[in-house]
C-alpha cells in the first residue's frame, strides 16, 4: 500500500496490490485493503508506486564510451558521424566475455533506475573480422546471460546488418556486424526464439535502410508477420540517410519501409528516432510506435523529434537510453517534452483534452508505451493477471508542497531517477 | 587534498589547498603539501576539488510553483505568457516573511547542490497593491536574511520595473515590482549599499526593455557607472518583447540597452536569455555577460541561446537556476552545450582549439563566468588570496573507468548536482 501511485492505468490515492507466489498480481484496489491468508503488507508512506519503466532502446556496450567523446583530441568526434568512428572503435575490442561484462554493468544501472524492462538492439554478432564464433549466438547468448543475471527482462532485437550503405564499401569496423545472407540470419533467430520466456523475447532489428536492402526488409516484414514478431529500425536520425534513401529508392526511409511491408500490423513496427520526418511519414507512423532517444539525441546533434505531431497523429510514443551515456528515463520522457517546447515556443506539448496531466504522462511515455513497442502488452501497467513490475518514488525529490498530483509533475518535470527508491521485477525486489 | 581538481584555474592531479582562520585561500599546490602548524589535512581521496558555482540568475519565490503549471486544468500555461499569470498569482500571495521562507528554501537547495553564490533577481519590492512597506527595503531584507541564514553569498540584483510595456496599462500584480521613480528606486539602492560585504553585494536590475522606458535606463547606466556596479537585464527572451522594442523605438533590446550607455564598460553587463538575436545584437554583446538558464528557457518554450556564436563573438557564458523548478548547475551548463547541438546539428559545439576538455569548459561556465557577471572576481577560482568557496564532487557518478578526464566530462555531459558531497563557503563545510 502506498500514498498515491498508478494502478490498473489511472492514478489515484492509497492504491493496494495482492501479488501471489509467482509474481504475478492477484488483486488491486484502492483504500484499506482486505487482509488475505499469507499477506505480506508493504506500507510505503507517502511514496508513490508504478509500474516498473520499459527502456525501448539501448545499445548496452555504448556505455563503455561514456564520458570519453567529448574532447578534441580523441579522434575530434564533433559530429554524429565521428562519434560513430570512437564508438566503432569500442565495438571492436569486445570478445564475448568483453559483451557479457559491459551489458551487465550497464543493465544493473537500468535495473537501479527503475527499468524493469529493456528493448536491447544488438548488432554485434560475430568475430571482429566478421567470422562466426563457433556459437553462432555466442553474442546474443551473453547479452542474455547479462539481463538473466541482473534480473531484468529482455527484448532482444535482433539486429540484421548488411551493408555499409548503397554501393559502399563495408568498413572493417562493421564486418562483426553482419550476417552472411537474410537466411543466415533467420537461422540465428530461430535458435534465439526458443528461448523466449517471461524474461525473456526476441523481437527483429533491420538496422536502418541504410544497412539493408530493400528485397531482405521485405523478407523480415515476412518473418515477423509468420511469427508474430516486433520490428525496431532507426529512422531518419540523420538528415545524410534520407539523402542516401532519396538516391536509392526516391523515397523517404519511412516509405520504403512502408513499402516492404513493415507498417502493415499497428504497434508492431517502432521507428527509433524519426526525427528528419515529413507529414507523410507522419501519417505513416500514425498506427506504429516511435521511440525517441533524447538525451542521445541531444549529445550527437541529430535533431527534436516532432513529438506533439505524432501523437496528434496518432503514434505511440516510447523512450529509448540508446548510447547509455545517461541511463534515466525520467530524464528522457521529460526531455521530450521540453525539446518539443524549445521547438514550438509553446508549453504542455503532449497533453490533450483526454490526457491533462504532465506527470503520469511522462510516466506512461516510459513505461505502458515502451511495453507495446517491445511486444509487451502483459507489462507497463500494474493490473490483475500482469507480472508485479513496479518502482517506488520518493516523490518529493525535488521538493514541492504535499500536494500528490504537483508531486508527480515536479518529479518528472523537474527530477531525475534518483527519485527511484524500490525497484520489483516478477514481485522479487531487486532494489 | 583531493585526487583531481581545477585549482589555480587549471585542471590537475592531486592538488591542495591551504585556508587560513578567515576562510582564505594562503597556498595552493600539487602533489605532496608542505605541512605547517595548525594544518587540519583533509584528504579527499578520489574526489574532484572544484570552485563552488555561482547561479548568476535567480527568482527564488518561483519555486513556490515548481510542479504547478502543467497540467491543462491549472489556468491553461501553455505559453510562457500564461505561465507567467501563474507565478504572478504566487508573487501576489507573499508576505515579508513569506518572502523569507520561500527564499530560505530555494537558497538551501541551492547550497546543497553546489551553488555558493546567487544573483538573485529581485522584483518583489513593496505591498501587494503596491504601497511601500514601513521599511521600504522589507522584501529585499527578507531576501539578505535568508541568504545569511543559509550562509550563501548574495549578489542582490535590485530590480525597477515601472510598466507592464509601452503605452500599456499596468496589471494589478505588477504594482509591487514597481518603485514611485527611478529617484526612489536609487534611494533604495543607496540604503542597500550601505549593507554590503564579502556576503553580500548589490547590483542593479533594469527588469527588461519592456518595463522599463529610455530614460530610466540612461539615469540606470548613469548611477552604475559612478557606483561600479553590475547591471542584469532579461533580454530578447521572447518574440513579443521583440516586436513590442521594434515599435517603440525601431530597433532591437540589445541596441536600445547600447544606446541608454549599459554596454559601454567591459563585463559589467549581463544579458539574461539573449536568446531572439540577430548578429548586430552578438556584436554588442562580446564585450559582455551572457547568462543562459536552459532548464526555465526548455520549460517556458523560450528557444535556444545562440552560445556557440555568442561565445565565438567573445561574450562571457554563464548560467542560472532562473524559475528554480530545476535547481541544478551541472544541469544547465550541460544543456547549454545540448540545445546548441540540437540547434546546429553539430557536437562539442562550445570547445575551440584553446580549450578543448568539455567538464572544465561546463564547470568554468557554472562558477568563474558567473562569478564575473555577478561583479565577484574574487569567487569562482581557488586560488591565493580568494575565498574558500569550493565543493568536493563523486567523479564516478554516474560511473565510468577510472581516467579522470574522462569522469570529469562524464560527470559534465551526463551527471547531475547528485554528484556534490561537500560544500564549503568562505573556508567553512556547509553540507
Amino acid at each position: 500500500m502506498a500514498a498515491h501511485g498508478v494502478v490498473d492505468g489511472h492514478s489515484c490515492e492509497h492504491p493496494w496490490v495482492r501479488v501471489d507466489a509467482t509474481g504475478t498480481i492477484v488483486a488491486t484496489g484502492a483504500g484499506v485493503p482486505p487482509t488475505a491468508a499469507n499477506d505480506t503488507a508493504f506500507d510505503l508512506g507517502h511514496r508513490l508506486l508504478l509500474p516498473g519503466m520499459v527502456n525501448a532502446h539501448s545499445h548496452a556496450f555504448q556505455r563503455l564510451i561514456r564520458g570519453k567523446t567529448h574532447t578534441l583530441a580523441a579522434g575530434n568526434p564533433d559530429s554524429f558521424w565521428s562519434w560513430r568512428t570512437a564508438m566503432y572503435a569500442a565495438a571492436t575490442t569486445l570478445d564475448p566475455d568483453g559483451v557479457y561484462q559491459a551489458t551487465r554493468d550497464c543493465f544493473a544501472e537500468m535495473l537501479a533506475a527503475g527499468i524493469t524492462c529493456v528493448g536491447e538492439f544488438h548488432y554485434l554478432h560475430h568475430r571482429p573480422d566478421g567470422r562466426p564464433y563457433d556459437q553462432a549466438n555466442a553474442l546474443s547468448q551473453a547479452v542474455i546471460a547479462a539481463a538473466t543475471d541482473v534480473g531484468i527482462r529482455l527484448a532482444l532485437l535482433e539486429v540484421f546488418y548488411a551493408r555499409a550503405g548503397h554501393q559502399q564499401q563495408l568498413l572493417p569496423e562493421q564486418r562483426r556486424f553482419c550476417d552472411a545472407s537474410v537466411e543466415a540470419y533467420f537461422a540465428r533467430v530461430d535458435a534465439l526464439r526458443g528461448r523466449s520466456s517471461q524474461q525473456l523475447t526476441i523481437g527483429l532489428a533491420p538496422h536502418s535502410v541504410r544497412a539493408v536492402g530493400f528485397d531482405a526488409l521485405v523478407a523480415i516484414a515476412d518473418y515477423a508477420t509468420r511469427h508474430d514478431m516486433v520490428v525496431h529500425t532507426h529512422v531518419s536520425e540523420q538528415p545524410r540517410e534520407n539523402r542516401e534513401c532519396h538516391a536509392e529508392h526516391g523515397c523517404s526511409p519511412t516509405e520504403i519501409l512502408a513499402r516492404a511491408g513493415l507498417l502493415a500490423r499497428p504497434r508492431t513496427f517502432t521507428a527509433v528516432h524519426a526525427i528528419h520526418i515529413s507529414e507523410r511519414d507522419i501519417e505513416l507512423l500514425a498506427t506504429q510506435n516511435v521511440c525517441a532517444c533524447p538525451t542521445t539525441e541531444a549529445d550527437l546533434g541529430d535533431g527534436i523529434v516532432a513529438a506533439d505531431r505524432l501523437l496528434a497523429a496518432g503514434s505511440n510514443l516510447c523512450v529509448g537510453s540508446d548510447s547509455n551515456a545517461v541511463i534515466d528515463l525520467v530524464q528522457e520522457a521529460r526531455l521530450l517534452e521540453m525539446h518539443t517546447r524549445l521547438a514550438t515556443g509553446r508549453r504542455l506539448c503532449l497533453l490533450s483534452a483526454q490526457r491533462q496531466q504532465l506527470g503520469p504522462i511522462l510516466w506512461n511515455i516510459a513505461s505502458t508505451n515502451g511495453a507495446t513497442a517491445l511486444g509487451r502488452p502483459d507489462l507497463g501497467e500494474l493490473s490483475v493477471g500482469r507480472p508485479f513490475d513496479a518502482v517506488v518514488c520518493e516523490p518529493a525529490y525535488p521538493k514541492v508542497a504535499d500536494e500528490p498530483n504537483a508531486a508527480f509533475d515536479a518529479m518528472m518535470a523537474a527530477g531525475t531517477a534518483a527519485c527511484i527508491r524500490q525497484v520489483f521485477v516478477g514481485g522479487r525486489r531487486l532494489r
